[in-house]
């Protein structure tokens, strides 16, 4: 057993000022004046590392201590002391400081700051700096709290497979999907999953309110800072549901993301506030949006606003186009202020299966825009008639046989049903500020690029 | 909004004995004697339904309700009624059934009790039967379960690539990936991904402990009960950490599963131990292992008493094979008679990046394994040592160069660290008893099969 022998950093607040300690981890920084030195060592338990203090007028046997280069694994005993004046509450007095794994002098992650397209070529070391640091703590506390959320809220975790033969969205940008020697292994073609909507529909008509949540896959080639070939979905469905029920979903989630990660993230979003954010104010937006409902207007409204809006848009706008990313973002950063709700768009942009209106033009569908990124939900209420539904795929040239399974479940019982679909890295780019979905991702896939 | 006009089946027993209640869900089944009838309604918000008596002598506008065939979705007002000494513990009194959705008569799910491979041919039905309804609220809660106590430990979710150039078993058994049009996507050979391992290690160097949990892939020609081509895994990793620390980790874990499964999923596992367990002793069994520590012998010790063992095996056992199906579910099951460790195994059956022990013939690894599945956890203590994981590979021609992002973790601050990964899917035929991996799967992809 090694782990036992050690404390983690994130524990010592809780000690008493002098305790013995023995902790371990990668030197980020080492300096000394010759006599005293100072190392700032991180062991990964939280975003901020421990100021290690070696006296080697005091203790000639620290003296090695001082050629330990960043990246340097150590192990470290000393004495706890509380300095409740300085920048850190506490540091460590160390009485032996061990080398456990040195770091040669190729190491990339020295102290000068990298950009983060230099860091996007090594992601298996980028991981030791303060932005990626951040970054997959985030990550991993805002995956959690959408389990926890949607568990405690009684929705059923469905895996919906990776491989399949159906196209969710109908639009054929698929990765296919084969063996080395060019067996036909299925016995039929198969693809990555675009979405886990139809083959969560199902289990939503059993089990009343599930979600799907795994990685999706385009095999668009745009290379956009919103685009990852790669990227996870969390995507609730539930039974008796209208896109009123849904919309509430929607915004119950999404607050309960910014509130989590406000609450356990706050030594990273304050990183990301101060040294990413470009106008440093993206706690207090957060903040904003956590304490007031989320704005909503109709296609139609939204499409009046952006003919009025005074400024001159690359794309145009006109009823039945489909808004583009500037529109969007003008819509949710100048007239909304913050996150806001598009409803009811042209059933001839969205796709079929979405619930008709009983205006014939429109379909019961909801995107949720969101400042700096433009989309970050898509939802809709499902077409449950069958004659309805039938007949739009036949309007679409959907293969109505190879779903003839999706659309038995509107002649086995059917009921009002909706859903939504999150992206998770266009979640991360709101909540922290950073610019490129690319850096939101452990190894970012996108066209052209596949490291490791 | 829909849903706020109901009432949930799960939240029935709290109301007081003669409430009024609104409920909708699906007719599993509907009987009459001519005056009075009973549907067996189920809402998804638990296993059990909500029996509904409708008197059509009292009320002939119950009447057309005697019609409504199984599947078909129902809308209910009602009185509820407290029955303690019947089978069920409440009962509705019907006042109205309304219905929301028909079920057309070639609907597959009846009464009739059907085999589980005939159910595997519709898996967007079979969510609508017993063993389906008990297998998928099982699987939502071990991994909502596996997240809760990694996330409670201190663990990171990190989400490693599906789209790999990497095979960490060195194994070729993997699917390729491509595009309908042949286009070069990524620049690269791209394939999906078997284990999240490699690519997971980097992050237990920055932020000591994370764990991946994803779908992985083997394009393996297996059709055995235990093989899926796509499937669940949970890979944890650790910094400063060795084989016993590691197995600690394991046994954590698994005990946490059982005894979540035992306490949440109480009514699903009674289902399976009646009526799917062959011998009726599953819910005893998983006591008996969550009262006790899992058993540990060395492979070496394992063969040993294999060739002592008064059985005819079919494969052979001999010191340097490795442990066959029939092997390991005899030491588990005959010899440790429950879960137990199997450690370190000769070096040249297992995979490069294991830790060689000081005798030069073993590596510190380990397999879990439990009764009825054979291996459930493989794990090991990973080569920390640049200069004996590089000749490793070398001795087994793996590329060097490719994995160089690999070895040079071993270069900047390398330290001990291990990690294991568990089968999600046969932890679940391990928790339910049911034999066929096939049935824990939402949409089981096997060779020659991939339904929908």
């Amino acid at each position: 057993m090694i782990r036992d022998q050690y404390m983690l950093i994130t524990d010592l607040p809780a000690l008493p000022d002098g305790a013995s300690v023995r902790l371990r981890g990668w030197i980020r920084t080492n300096r000394n004046n010759g006599h005293v030195g100072f190392i700032d060592l991180n062991d990964g338990s939280r975003f901020s590392g421990c100021q290690i203090v070696y006296d080697m007028d005091a203790d000639a046997a620290l003296k090695p201590a001082s050629k330990y280069a960043t990246g340097t694994a150590v192990d470290v005993t000393g004495t706890l002391v509380f300095t409740p004046d300085a920048r850190q509450p506490f540091e460590v007095r160390a009485a032996s400081i061990v080398l456990v794994g040195g770091c040669d002098s190729d190491f990339p992650m020295q102290k000068k700051r990298h950009s983060l397209e230099f860091l996007r070529e090594m992601p298996h070391l980028r991981t030791r700096t303060n932005t990626f640091s951040a970054m997959f703590r985030v990550r991993s506390v805002i995956s959690a709290a959408i389990h926890s959320y949607l568990q405690s809220s009684d929705f059923l975790y469905i895996t919906t497979p990776i491989l399949t033969g159906n196209d969710a969205e109908g639009a054929g940008e698929v990765f296919t999907v084969g063996t080395c020697d060019g067996r036909d292994f299925f016995g039929r073609d198969a693809c990555l999953t675009v979405s886990g909507q139809l083959h969560v529909e199902p289990f939503a008509l059993a089990f009343d309110k599930v979600y799907t949540f795994g990685p999706t896959f385009r095999a668009e080639n745009s290379n956009t800072t919103t685009h990852a070939s790669e990227f996870w979905m969390v995507e609730p469905e539930m039974a008796f549901c209208d896109l009123e029920d849904d919309m509430a979903v929607m915004e119950a989630l999404i607050r309960h993301c910014i509130v989590t990660a406000l609450s356990d993230c706050a030594d990273e979003l304050k990183f990301f506030n101060d040294f990413v954010d470009k106008d440093h104010t993206l706690l207090q937006r957060l903040q904003t949006v956590a304490d007031s409902r989320f704005a909503s207007m109709t296609y139609t409204e939204a499409v009046t606003a952006l003919q009025k809006a005074p400024v001159a848009f690359q794309y145009p706008v006109d009823w039945g186009l489909d808004l583009k990313t500037e529109h969007e973002r003008y819509i949710c950063e100048q007239i909304a202020g913050g996150p806001v709700f598009i409803t009811d768009y042209p059933k001839d942009i969205k796709a079929f299966y979405m619930r008709q209106n009983d205006d014939g033009k429109t379909v019961a569908a909801c995107d949720l825009l969101v400042p700096g990124v433009g989309e970050l939900i898509g939802g809709s209420q499902r077409e449950e008639r069958h004659d309805r539904l039938v007949a739009r795929m036949q309007e679409l040239s959907i293969p109505v046989d190879a779903l003839g399974w999706y659309t038995d479940l509107r002649r086995f019982g059917t009921v009002p049903h909706a859903g939504f679909g999150v992206g998770l890295e266009r979640l991360l780019m709101y909540l922290t500020g950073i610019g490129n979905i690319r850096d939101t991702l452990p190894y970012p896939r996108t066209p052209g690029n596949m490291i490791f």
